[in-house]
């Protein structure tokens, strides 16, 4: 019976044009977040189903590839449900695991700590096109730091990596779960209900004002509090100076500083972040996951319609594992839509050097075989790129094979030696 | 309840320390073995169990982390062995994945297809010091070039990517399957039995040859046979030239072209691959995989017992996929084993740029929070490294402690501006 040439349902092969891109794109991480002061950490790729079923993952809890138990561990004859057969799970993202190591080797870890995360992570989700189910996650994170230092150093250490990578006119939206919360709160609306009025106001970008307005109205709140509600967000729209109009409403029902803290991170990323994208403040951006607890942004790009990254602080993880809180907070680059985005527009990598293919016809002696690898040892060792290939009947086809592979230079060895 | 700290049983979190040192070996194997033709390539990590029990891999068929099914396809009621409860399981090695990967999409790729992969593999084993259930591999294979330009590519590329990253006075012990089976047929021995004796062969290192002599004959085998058989092995080791000896002495019960093939490759590599290694014929050698079929070779290191690196031809693999055999040969890095000698000996990563850290004091005005930061975005855009961070009430102890981590330059920005 022949085996099957197929990757497992949802997961892909990536062939070597793209992984040319995946590469070149994983270099310009590497070294602008190196720049930054980020050091690269790596954790295993499966965790414990207790750490994964922590309530962080949210819906991607019901997404675990589990792995299972093995050996004696094993009773298949008394098991009831699925946790009884397994023990692990593979990762759905990279935060949960990064919230664990730093709470295993914080004393060994500078502080503030500042950590890159490049790996993959695995999600069951049904298969689509352009979604699969393993696919590459890039984290950057800085644990340790409450102040707004870390915001500011996220959004532009991530803005800066995606400038170099090529993307122009893209914009940065922020806002605030303080901000987001108390907006909410002073027009009345009870805290319990917060976050299903936050799932209607996302969508604020396809339904607007009035949509939004709607579907509250609809789901039951009361008509006067969702024009209240309303009424804010249109005079955001409406005013020169969003985030000012919205600052002055709230005054003193924000926490002492928040107010101060977000316009510093405003003012700083739009001074020293270059002009290749724009920062904006974004009073309905929501960020589904519940750990959020201050500041969270989101990166769009004109090219493509859904959030190519995002991130935000939560400063409540840590303590699920150690029982003490530690500031906290992060920006995740959507690395696949990157990828698909620099794909479609039909990218080159810049510059690769110069490939030369030596054609070694079958049957050339030992000595010339000698010269061969002794010339290709030569060049390569000043960085040349030099295959050595067997010569084919057809050269003039094997030449422009190889020619499309990128190969620019050609050297031919006869069996009577060098013609 | 608190969440676990640790990372699963047998895997481990790599520290900064640690990754840093993975990542510059990392790139010396990119781009070392880009210069050889090299492509990189990418399969998922889960494969179908159908595939990883498709007996290429041994023994580590045992130690598969196994993938349960999900939704309605888990029925656990009904399940009478483990099987019917997983469909996928964590790969074991690259070379099952990259056999499917070729079989899969060889319409779309170079002939000769010269791979580079770096990914991460499972095994249950029981945890031990230095050996872990998780743990990178770095193979280079070429499939589709039956003739020994890939063993001499393979060995070269090898030796040249550890020679960079610092190894010298290493050894490539080398030896083909059909020698190893020809010199045991010679001697009387029946095929079916040749396993066995390989597997007491590969013992000469421990035991020598009166262990290996005394062994073949506690297994049952004629004593006149062993004699011959040990006579030889003691040939080879007296002789001069003990690779014209062993050649010499098969004659023609190799197939035709083996020995030259053979001797071309061992002269090739000793003339093109640098002083920094030796190429030495080791008879004995017999690699543990049964899908081996000529050429096999392992890197052996002064600093380390075992071996750090292995490889050979495996011309059958393919079939097993499409039905129709394609030429192989692969030489696989012992990556970790590498990391752990060159963290063992404490190694540092040559030349790391100059690094600066910018301390911020608690309270600095918005306009100098300003001019932190596009003074490091200038900084940055020159490829150094800027660390931006809250300055500590103990700015002493913060400056020891960054010098620590690296930082040779400190700026400071107290409340009031620059002092």
């Amino acid at each position: 019976m022949a085996l099957n040439k197929k990757p497992v349902t949802g997961m892909k092969d990536i062939l070597p044009e793209e992984m040319v891109i995946r590469e070149y794109v994983m270099d310009i991480i590497r070294s602008t977040y190196a720049e930054f002061g980020f050091t690269q950490i790596e954790t295993p790729c499966i965790e414990s189903l207790d750490n994964l079923n922590c309530k962080a993952g949210g819906e991607n809890e019901k997404l675990i590839f589990k792995i299972m138990k093995r050996g004696e561990k094993l009773k298949i004859a008394e098991a009831k449900e699925e946790n009884d057969l397994a023990d692990g799970g593979l990762r759905y993202d990279l935060t949960v695991p990064l919230v664990r190591y730093y709470s295993n080797h914080s004393a060994e870890l500078p502080n503030p700590f500042k950590a890159l995360q490049m790996g993959n992570v695995w999600r069951a989700d049904r298969p689509q096109r352009g979604r699969y189910r393993q696919f590459m996650q890039c984290d950057i994170d800085i644990l340790g730091d409450a102040s707004n230092l870390a915001e500011i150093e996220l959004i532009l250490a991530t803005t800066t990596t995606l400038g170099r990578i090529g993307f122009k006119n893209f914009e940065i939206r922020i806002n605030d779960r303080r901000i987001l919360r108390a907006l909410a709160l002073n027009c009345g609306f009870p805290e319990e209900k917060l976050d299903e009025i936050f799932i209607i106001l996302d969508k604020m970008d396809k339904i607007g004002t009035d949509g939004v307005r709607a579907e509250l109205i609809e789901a039951g709140f009361d008509a006067d509090k969702v024009d209240s509600y309303i009424g804010r967000y249109s005079g955001m729209q409406e005013a020169d100076d969003p985030v000012a109009y919205c600052l002055d409403y709230l005054g003193d029902t924000l926490e002492e500083g928040v107010a101060d803290s977000f316009k510093e991170i405003i003012s700083s990323v739009k001074a020293a972040g270059g002009d290749h994208y724009k920062l904006v403040f974004d009073p309905t951006l929501v960020r589904g996951m519940s750990y959020y607890t201050g500041t969270i942004f989101e990166v769009a790009m004109p090219e493509f319609g859904g959030s190519c990254g995002g991130g935000g602080r939560y400063d409540r993880m840590v303590s699920m594992f150690t029982g003490q809180s530690v500031p906290a907070c992060g920006f995740s680059i959507g690395f696949e839509r990157i990828i698909m985005l620099l794909m479609e527009s039909g990218f080159k990598v810049p510059g690769s050097a110069s490939r030369t293919a030596y054609l070694v016809e079958k049957g050339v002696d030992s000595e010339t075989l000698v010269s061969v690898f002794k010339e290709a040892a030569s060049e390569r060792e000043k960085g040349r790129q030099i295959l050595v290939v067997r010569m084919n009947k057809n050269r003039k086809f094997q030449k422009e094979q190889l020619t499309a592979q990128g190969y620019t230079e050609f050297k031919e060895f006869f069996k009577e030696g060098l013609k």
